[in-house]
């Protein structure tokens, strides 16, 4: 379905925001993303920070852009109690993640940003998910059989411990995987 | 993961349903369910039907089963305004469903029945589902490509059309799918 007149670009590493964009059926192309600084100011609200990293993903690329292309960056965090949880760098601070999401709430945030040559915007959406109480067993067994050290908050809610561990989510279900793509469509099409 | 001493059997014919058990890693067999009469009285409350057909699944088998045979069946409906929406016959009664379901909020309940030859439990799992406004163009296209004929209320959330225009969920995305595969995984465990 045609819902813009600009060739898409999507700079993303992730296999999940692929197959999250194939999903309204759109001709894009995938732009490999460099490593980038996700640092940001320790001033800026948790809440701001998934769209400013989305920002500062699409700044590398957008003096380059061609005039009838359209850029999409997007990041995702995961906050428990106004702490924001990023990827873990080993199986300790995975397990530590999924020990404190167990039988609690947290936010999941994804911020997109939407850059041609002459406009760009951002917005973000915020989902809730309340996992149960995961046994340890649980917990281990999923670190082992997925890996999940590329993923915000060490999980993804479309694996094995999204499927036994996910009591309730309010929101988005794509926005948790990495792409508010209902509201993306939105905003392409407004564009 | 081994959550059951059960040989597990799946009495379905969704190949949703076989990718949603599939998800928490538990070795099952599936069983093609007959076609079963799927009426149900007209005194029963709405949020009791999914449940109600749920059962009358599984009493088509129960008396074949072996001693270490743990059967599920499984059915989802989806209610707007108290009414409940089944599967379209044709595409005039697809495109029906959804303008009705366009911008608005509505239920999907799905009741699951396990059963071996000793112990029979059933549960439903209630769900909540807020399209946008959809354009009769968006409707027209997601039937003519996606054919929902085999879906209760005439759409798939894992297909395009819950991409561009399911505005927000509450409770279990994989509820909506056609299996509460959290609670069941629960369930399997403790039975």
């Amino acid at each position: 379905m045609k819902i813009t007149n600009y060739k898409v670009l999507l700079a993303s590493n992730s296999p999940r925001r692929k197959e999250l964009l194939q999903g309204i059926d759109i001709d894009f192309e995938i732009k490999v993303l460099p490593d980038i600084d996700e640092s940001y100011p320790a001033s800026l609200p948790v809440e701001e920070v998934a769209e400013f990293i989305a920002e500062k993903k699409a700044s590398s690329y957008t003096n380059n852009l061609k005039e009838d292309e359209l850029l999409i960056t997007a990041d995702t965090v995961v906050i428990l109690d106004g702490a924001i949880f990023g990827k873990p760098n080993n199986k300790e601070e995975a397990n530590a993640m999924l020990t404190a999401l167990s039988g609690k709430a947290h936010r999941v945030i994804s911020g997109v940003c939407l850059a041609t040559l002459e406009k760009q915007i951002s917005f973000s959406v915020t989902s809730e998910v309340l996992f149960s109480e995961l046994s340890s067993e649980e917990i281990e067994y999923y670190i082992d059989r997925y890996s999940p050290f590329d993923k915000a908050g060490s999980y993804g809610i479309q694996e094995w411990i999204g499927y036994i561990g996910v009591e309730h989510l309010s929101g988005s279900y794509f926005n948790i995987m990495g792409l508010p793509i209902q509201r993306l469509y939105r905003e392409l099409k407004n564009f």
